[in-house]
């Protein structure tokens, strides 16, 4: 999906909210284990009754992999169910070198060789360079790389000053050296919605992909108001609040409420800020 | 396996090589493609001629990733091929929050649900703390931290200065806080020699994971003069320069005879040093 169509997709739909498929066997609703894959069972339910509300899905890859072949399968026919116009993103953080990264990139783009074709993979920038460009070579495709995240650690690493700046704002100078505002998107986690104004400095055209709001508190009129461009500019995702509304058989039903709420309070910031 | 067990091993063999197992189905001799499995049938028989001259085995999981589910299960087949004399290294390089990286622990760690139940894994330090402790729950489990990389990227961030140290410097010293030198090992890439001496001020006895001898042009005998411990403290890596020796029938004879030069070198290094 290129930067037009997602921005496009954007004011259409009202909203610019990521669905988290954090989907845990151990915490979806018992009637659905009698489902041959009741993680897809589950997800497909969930991408059903609230796709008209958000612009992406944003499967987390760990959650699928801790269930061996199993689980890869659970990923690729969520993968294979999500709506073509929305933005499928791979949560995957990975980063190697060069020709290792090429393999990553064979295992979330290309749907010939293994049946998954998203959108826009997650990356991690420690290695430098080598771990990004690999993706950059797929036309259409997007990079959505580590900045500054909403997690404990965070503070460890992200946050050395170093030449005067925090190594996440380094980070996100660097990599806009090697793309541009049309493939490339920065994590920034919503706990720390201040620090947006810092940020848009040195990306001042990227889209942001924003964890923590919902279950992890972040406030997405704060984000909003420090980190909303006029071509939108982020994507603010909830994986736990949403898919975990409800805990039986309504559990679609109540996503959906949860989705629509966020689509709501999304709406009115974007109709604030004369996107729509 | 436990830090004594390694060392036993090394002084057993009188080696302290790792085989990397980055099997690219592109590259592995033409005959195999027969075999039901063409990517295990290779590791099978690299494992079969080079056990007793290495003490550990490295598959990629990207190599695998990226052939899919059949990729997966080449891996999978791999794993439980593996001798259990042998520290078995799952080279991921993972890196996530805390409830996602119980869930990459449990891909990688828990041969119950996943089929695979290795002793080590690789992680990429950029999200923290959160990103290596859920590793350490499982008692006898190493964490494998990225700290100085052969990539060329590593000079873009693992290079920057901070409070007067280097990057690296700072995620060796943070994580040996967080664990010590009988769970954590760090990723050192060998094209650096001259750095060994810098970062045993700060890694006195943890183990380090050199890739980049062999193919890349790494000086063995450079590595163990800096970086070699009263333990040993070393695996280094080789991949490439191995199982791609042969590209015909006799492959695993080729890749047996370059595992052995190495090991060769090895046990010069380990007497020289007075280690057995």
């Amino acid at each position: 999906m290129s930067r037009p169509q997602l921005i496009d997709q954007i004011k259409q739909k009202r909203t610019f909210l990521c669905v988290g498929l954090d989907t845990d066997i151990d915490k979806i609703p018992e009637f659905l284990k009698s489902y041959p894959d009741p993680v897809f069972e589950f997800n497909r339910r969930i991408i059903d009754a609230t796709h008209d509300l958000c612009i992406a899905y944003k499967p987390n890859a760990a959650f699928y992999e801790s269930r061996g072949v199993n689980g890869l399968q659970s990923l690729i026919a969520t993968y294979k169910y999500l709506p073509k116009n929305c933005l499928s993103i791979i949560d995957a953080k990975r980063g190697d070198i060069g020709n290792t990264s090429d393999n990553y990139a064979k295992a979330f783009f290309r749907e010939d060789i293994s049946e998954m074709g998203f959108d826009a993979i997650t990356v991690t920038p420690y290695m430098g360079n080598d771990s990004v460009t690999p993706y950059l070579k797929y036309d259409g495709k997007w990079v959505i790389l580590l900045a500054l995240t909403s997690s404990v650690g965070s503070k460890d690493f992200q946050y050395l000053e170093t030449e005067g700046e925090f190594l996440y704002e380094k980070v996100i100078q660097k990599a806009n050296t090697w793309a541009g505002a049309d493939r490339l998107m920065f994590v920034v986690g919503a706990t720390k919605s201040t620090e947006f104004t810092n940020i848009r400095k040195y990306a001042p055209d990227n889209f942001l992909l924003v964890p923590g709001v919902g279950a992890q508190g972040g406030s997405l009129q704060d984000v909003c108001k420090y980190g909303m461009t006029p071509d939108c500019g982020l994507i603010v995702n909830s994986s736990r609040s949403i898919i975990y509304a409800g805990h039986d058989e309504n559990f679609a039903d109540a996503a959906r409420a949860e989705a629509l709420k966020l689509q709501q309070q999304m709406q009115a910031e974007l109709e604030k800020a004369e996107i729509i």
